[in-house]
Formats: structure tokens, C-alpha cells, sequence
């Protein structure tokens, strides 16, 4: 059995679409926002769509009910969110999906201090929860389709297990995932984000991927 | 016409692969080397394999003599060499392939306290030089065939035109480049390199590599 899984920052366009497809996979899910209005009418409007019923809660609470957790909020309310939720989510796999995009400059680089938005978040969650990263290179506005979305999603975190069961989850999402190594290396994922954005504007694409060549990620 | 290359640290298997292909592609191309024996036999070896004649120097002199010069040095010796190389490339492009591998954790991400390899190549060399980074991710032994590469490269610099020129040298050593913005975007690429290396130890690939999707590269 699947777990359940609380989407944080659930009402904006990476969470709703991640909600979305995991929903159309058979997984349950909670949609949490600050405004529980808000998360009621997302989760109201996805169950009609996909004739199921979907769960909606503060963020707070959204993150008490479900087994896994994903945060989906921007970077500039990253860590006050991890800080609330952090008593929640003792034990439990965290998946941070935070790009550290810093406007205007979206398109530059810049890693925070502590070398990437996944280090922040294990410092605000505190070491006894299981944070993986992942879903920072895919396009929301794709991801929020029925299509095949070409970009593999790098998957991040010091525990092998905990990155296994995400991956599961990017596959519910019907995304390749991959493991990419220690949360450290999520920088690597963080900073393309960047890059892809500048690769949109240069050749007027509209939602620039990345896909890894020669690796069989069927081996996981 | 196309501009003559020098190739520091050109004897390593990044340079030689370069050299290369490079020297296959019709360009003129100098094999630097710190040890001038070692570049006068890497440059014979290759002008005897492709029936062509392929100069040889010092690092130093080669970096004078080349129009374009790229820097194939390993990471602990990219600031000494630059360093010394500095009053030779006055004016001209630099292009830097350093990867910041720390080892003996070469598959975890440790970038510079400068940000990237390429910042600090920028900052050895001195604001004259039109430094610009490329090549992170091309595993050297497939880039050493004859074969295609299912690589893209990644080209960073803060001058357009620039870039211009080294996407010129990718496609002459047959592979797709795509601009990818500011120098300080080089971390993505630097980092996404120890991503490749786990990745390559995970699934038991050899030389797994990125493309991007969803853009158009030819419209630069």
C-alpha cells in the first residue's frame, strides 16, 4: 500500500499539478494551505474534475495527517513553513521541491549560504526527519496536463530507502525519477532550474527539460 | 575563418579528446603542456592517427600563441595555471572545463566558495579575459571516439559574443551546445557533473550524460 501524502503550499501551480496526477494515480492525497478556504477550493475543484473526493487542510494540520509530505511553497517562505510544520513531520519523509529562485535575477544562479535550498530545509526540519528533494526541473504548466512531460526529475537525499519511496512517487506522477546521491548534490537540480529558465527566454522555448542519457534508471 | 585553439593541459584525456576532434574539424589546434615532451608526443601521436601536423608547446607558450585558448586542468591545479597563463590571454577567450571534484567525494557536490570554477577562473585570470565555461558534463572517453556523444553542452559567459565563439567549438567537436547563460550559471553544470558520477556508480553506467529538451538550439 501506498502512503498518503500531504502536499504543503497545495493551492499553487507545482503543488496542484503533483496533487493532480498523484490523485489520477489512486494515491490519497491532502491539499494544505495557510488559507484552508483556499485548499477546500482546490481540493473541491480536483475532486470534481477527476470525480474522487480530495482532502483539504491547514498546511499545519495537512502535514499531521500525511504519511509522506511534499512542501511546495516558494523559496521566500521556505523556511518559516518548515519551521511550522517541523513538529508534524518527526520521523517522516519530507520532500522539499524548493528552487531558490531569488527575483528579478530568476535566470542567475544563486545558491543560498547554505549551498542549497535542500540543506536549508534539513536545518529548519531539524535531523530527525527524512528530507529527499526532488521535482525542481520539471515545468508546472506541463506537469499540470495529461501529457508526457520530457524531463527526468533528479531525485536527492542521504538515505537510500527515503529516495526509493519518492521515486515512487515521481513514477506515480508518470516521471522518470533517478537517484542523484546525497542531499548535497541537490544543488546541482536547484541551480538548473536557473538555466532552464535563461534556455526559455534565449530560444523562446516553453518549458526547457532535462532528460540523463546512458544511465538505466529501470535498475533502481 | 575559425580561430586557432590552444589546448592547456592538452595531454589529459579531456584536452586530447578535444584536440581531437577539434584537429578532425579543420581547426589549428596547440597541445600545451607544463612537461613540453609529453605535448610534443600527444601531438605527434595525433598528427600521425589523423595525417595532419599538430603543433606543440609549454602551456605558456601555447596559451600566447592560441587566438581561442581552453583550459583542461584538473581542479587543484585550475588556479595556479590560470595564474600563470594570465599575461598570455589578455583580450582573449578563456574557456575554462574545470569541475570542482573534491576527492575522494567525487560523486558529492562541493563547489568553490567562489560559486563556481568558472568565477574563479574569472577572478585568476582578471577581468580582461572573456572567460567563458563549457564541457563539464561530455564524459572524455566517449568525447576520445568517433562516436556520437549523447551530451549537450552547456555554455556560460557574460558576454553573448563570446559564447557565440565557443558554441562553434562544440558543434566542431560534433556536439550541441546551447547557451546557457552568466558565468556565475557554471555551478549548475559543475555540480550536475558529481550527479553524473553517482549516477554512474548507481545504475552501473558508463558515461551517463544530460540533454536539455524542449528547446531549440539552432536559433542561436
Amino acid at each position: 500500500m501506498t502512503s498518503s501524502v500531504a502536499i504543503i503550499g497545495g493551492t499553487g501551480q507545482l503543488g496542484a499539478a503533483i496533487a493532480r496526477r498523484l490523485v489520477k494515480a489512486g494515491r490519497t492525497v491532502i491539499i494544505g494551505s495557510r488559507d484552508v478556504a483556499k485548499a477546500t477550493a482546490t481540493a473541491a475543484a480536483l475532486g470534481a474534475e477527476l470525480g474522487r473526493t480530495v482532502d483539504s487542510a491547514t498546511n499545519l494540520d495537512a502535514a499531521a495527517r500525511g504519511e509522506l509530505v511534499i512542501v511546495t511553497v516558494p523559496f521566500a517562505n521556505q523556511e518559516a513553513t518548515l519551521r511550522e510544520i517541523a513538529p508534524q513531520v518527526r520521523g517522516k519523509i519530507v520532500v522539499d521541491t524548493t528552487v531558490p529562485l531569488v527575483p528579478p535575477k530568476v535566470m542567475r544562479v544563486q545558491l543560498p549560504p547554505e549551498g542549497s535550498a535542500a540543506l536549508r530545509a534539513q536545518q529548519a526540519l531539524g535531523e530527525g526527519v527524512r528530507v529527499v528533494s526532488a521535482f525542481h526541473n520539471v515545468a508546472a504548466h506541463k506537469l499540470a496536463t495529461d501529457e508526457a512531460v520530457a524531463c527526468d526529475v533528479l531525485v536527492f537525499g542521504d538515505e537510500k530507502a527515503a529516495r526509493e519511496e519518492v521515486l515512487q512517487v515521481v513514477e506515480d506522477c508518470g516521471l522518470r525519477g533517478l537517484h542523484a546521491g546525497a542531499l548535497a548534490n541537490s544543488a546541482a537540480a536547484e541551480a538548473l532550474t536557473s538555466v532552464l529558465i535563461f534556455i526559455n527566454k534565449h530560444y523562446a522555448a516553453d518549458g526547457a527539460g532535462l532528460q540523463i542519457t546512458g544511465a538505466a534508471p529501470s535498475a533502481h
